[in-house]
């Protein structure tokens, strides 16, 4: 997996594809997520599932597909005051069609501002109730004047599908990582082209390496989507052994991991070892069923052990769901430290095993092996001595190499190495490793 | 449980019989026990037992009955320098009886004073060794002249009986819930009218409840009169599932919780979340053997999971024990407060069941069930939606409401109100709910 | 084990070994450890084994043996500018003869010295490598002028053996309580002098005590006497149920207790427990691979547990490994300090029974057998009456004295007084007992 980090241009090219990807209007439904899913095919070979209309899941029933094609509000001088055009977000998503004039007065109950963010267009979406509005920055309705506007949602709600993709790299197991993130808003940089660049341009490099584990990556709609995979997908679930919903891994705060409800799985202990070993301002939270698709793998009928990484926590910065969330917004080199963190924690994930010690009683003579100094009495050692040493001393067949990590404070790659250099040795020899 | 509560007046109803059963001079035994015992059942059908001097109980036997008439000290002049009628905590209880003139410097022998807070009167008793004594300011001892003193205890100390009073709720179940005070003390109304005047008015309100555990309310003397009842009653402990000793809870300190001896049992995580979600300032200590009589239910013996509920710890606060714990010293409002935290910890005793999500794979759509806001896209979410999928992800059949609101971080008594509302939506179903 | 403790003088008498055996040139092999031996002899039967050069020990072998008769460095005038015979810090422990001139350039590759600390001579060694070297002061290597140096080592590097120590006292079992400190060390006061000294004079004045347990001491030279130790005794290592590595007991610093690889042993709990209740300002560190010869006996095929005591962490402090460790960097108070934490430890390890309440049932009344005040009502008790209550509460046949004395927050020794007095008093019996 480390091996994925050899790119040193990654948060580059992950910017690059979530500014491709970043124009394009998407929902729950329709064009604008077919098109996303085309952009990320240029990379990988994704299998896109289309559902239709009407087709249950669970307590819920995949809703009619929405398009749309133009929106405006216009004066009376026939200026485009409100252009779907300039900003996608301008429109309430799922809106439905509306053509009319109506005084501001009463075109004020379909709009939607922020008057504290007053230079900001809100992000607002009404996917279950059949109603249209609009989203407008709270400064430029401020100076709309009182007249007769023409409003224009040239929209169209009918039957039709859900899409979603999917790409499975195969392991030497068929034991499964599930790596899943929502396709369904409209441009927004951080939620959510970030998370879906990533895992893209992710899955591109794991796909010319050999694992242990399947990867399965999975390109869904949020709520909707996430559970309509899960209800076509039950007899899968049991192979899903670790995951991770990505979403928002662009910004410059966090970084932050939310647990799975299980609170204590491996991916929870790898992401935290990762966060602990970071030079970042990492934390840690506890779950909550409340966040992005996390809810639904942890729903109590599946409980899976399916983490969130994001930067920021959602919805507790400004930019959070306003036109704010911009290309500006995101950077490479925090999308190279998303990336970063994700591939540490998959490779804990991968390679995780429990060694055996060869010499187990008393220490093995280390000097004679080339892996001691030859002068002795002086204070203190090597940081990699020590990581031989705490290797050697916890390789009894009951202890990973995670375990030994945090017990010595030491990072997993640090252990890692450690490890190589003893089996060289011929001090260690891989223990019964099976895949958990 | 919880509709306890609706008593605007609690306070004051608590109040005023503290007041009217504070000038009592009460003992371990005598008719100071009787009289405060006919003015509980003014309010609730007291059981009233009477155990002959002599009856042996456990490693103890039932001392002799103490009564008293009158005592003082008068000077040469003949004027009551100390008496009995004006504070009965000038004697010491169960002093025997005395009539005699003495020298100042002999009688001070038998005078107990505190000179570190020389305008208070202390409490003293002399139970199990025969003999006399006043307390007095040590103030007004200071300006005694050196004179002969004519002295009179006009006590008696003979066979009778200890006495105490029980009154039972009966529950749709036989599983009891034991709340006891004591009953000991002469005129100091923290320790314990306080107690004594709560549990009786939570009893009479209790009356009209239907519950599920039968309530034992035990007002006994102090150590002596719960080991009686102890040993008078060994055939029903294995009833009790949970318990509170009750005593000084009308001062402005703490509230205090003190745990029972098992350490987690479920009053101490109840009463713990309780003073958690309080806006007091109350804390949770561990149990100790030394206190009022949770030392008896608490011993090894019988290990009953019954903690202690205070406001100020006992032997902490300057007043402890002297002539300074008097109405002044306790507030209807604090009474109130210490009254709605034992009933908020009762109702989670009664409360605390574990339900079922029917609908358990992925989330239920609240919002066509009108439990959701119809606009998507706003940061944050109300307490409410956030309890409803607290809920509705833990109630797995293995998580009760409280472990829910621990969780969730929510008072209990929020996330009953999200049962009430999911239940009614067909969404919860009440799973097994043994007594525990 | 406690009445090791009246000895008012024994910090004197430890230091007075320690100087005794201070002088001595010890390596891990050859006369020095011998003489060393011998002085302790004078105390303890102390049986002596000699092991050939070439025995196999697990991983190692024992190497040849290592003896000095002289050293020097000369400049042209003849002067000793380092002389062997002023301070043995200054050959490096285990250096090849040598007889030579060289020039400064040269000479001065086979030079330690210390910059940072330049008037401190270094300890150094080459156990497993074939050199030669001097230590010496940096300011005075900076005074040595260009010039051609006589030089000597009159060392020999031969077939002999490695010599260690053991003393056994019998207990009424064969389980046994391993006590071990290393031997390896030249002119070193506090490393390791200390140990040495303070494990001889408690192994005599053990001798003359019936204990529960046997004690073995053992004096080995460090890694490589203890490999050897443990690879000669393999089948009687499962008789150690506690034992303490004591090393670096006479300077100012710490204590520090360093626990066993097993994290909880009863050494652990007992150590952290003197620690505590220790007026000085001691630590409890986890384990970790690195440190003295616990090295050995916490490796994974042997788990032993056992401890390490010392003040100042090794390595840690600037006097470390240097002449600046001599008879001045040690004192007395410490010594007798360091002595009273292993005696309080080995006390808790001796005496830590359960006790049997039998009067469980409520308190007893102890008032009637003197064991309690009076006159009631005052506030607060004496720490005597509340360690009875602890000691009656608890003893329930689970818990240990040091149970109770870690709930009650009160030291094992007060612990076991209110033991005796209410054994006396015939509420106590001693219940199973089994060695641990």
């Amino acid at each position: 997996m480390i091996e994925c980090l050899d790119s040193p241009s990654i948060g580059e090219e992950i910017f690059s594809l979530a500014r491709n990807i970043f124009p394009i209007c998407r929902s729950i439904t329709g064009n604008g997520v077919r098109e996303t899913l085309r952009c990320l095919s240029e990379h990988i070979d994704l299998k896109i599932s289309e559902v239709p209309s009407g087709t249950e899941a669970f307590d819920w029933s995949v809703p009619q597909e929405w398009n749309i094609r133009d929106a405006y509000i216009k004066d009376s001088a026939g200026n485009r005051v409100v252009d779907f055009h300039a900003c996608n977000l301008h429109v309430v998503s799922y809106s439905t069609p509306i053509r009319g004039r109506f005084p501001l007065s009463e075109l004020q109950r379909h709009i939607h501002t922020l008057p504290e963010q007053p230079e900001l267009i809100p992000y607002r979406t009404s996917y279950y109730r059949a109603d249209w509005g609009f989203c407008m920055a709270h400064n430029q309705l401020q100076n709309l004047q009182e007249e007769s506007y023409e409003v224009l949602i040239d929209s169209s709600l009918e039957q039709g599908s859900l899409t979603y993709g999917e790409y499975l790299h195969r392991g030497t197991t068929d034991a499964e990582v599930l790596l899943s993130t929502h396709i369904c808003h409209p441009s927004m940089a951080n939620d959510n082209c970030s998370g879906i660049s990533l895992l893209t341009l992710l899955a591109e490099r794991l796909a010319h390496l050999k694992t242990r584990y399947s990867y399965r990556f999975v390109f869904v709609p949020g709520t909707i989507g996430a559970i309509v995979w899960l209800s076509r997908n039950e007899q899968l679930v049991s192979r899903i052994k670790h995951g991770l919903v990505i979403s928002g891994v662009g910004d410059g705060g966090g970084p932050t991991y939310k647990k799975s409800r299980r609170d204590d799985s491996k991916i929870d202990i790898a992401m935290d070892h990762v966060l602990r070993h970071d030079t970042s301002d990492g934390k840690v939270i506890a779950f909550s069923p409340y966040g992005y698709d996390e809810r639904q793998y942890c729903s109590p009928g599946f409980n899976l052990p399916v983490g969130l990484l994001q930067r920021s926590r959602f919805a507790k910065f400004p930019e959070y769901h306003t036109s704010g969330d911009d290309l500006d917004f995101i950077r490479p080199e925090h999308l190279a430290h998303s990336y970063s963190l994700v591939v540490r924690a998959l490779d804990i994930i991968e390679n995780d095993i429990r060694m055996v010690n060869l010499q187990p009683k008393c220490e093995p003579q280390l000097g004679r092996r080339g892996l001691y100094g030859s002068v002795g009495g002086a204070a203190g050692h090597a940081n990699q001595i020590m990581a031989d040493l705490w290797v050697l001393n916890y390789s009894d067949g009951e202890h990973s190499l995670l375990d030994i990590a945090d017990r010595a404070g030491l990072p997993f790659w640090t252990i890692r190495e450690a490890t190589s250099r003893l089996s060289a040795a011929g001090l260690l020899s891989t223990g019964h490793c099976p895949i958990e």
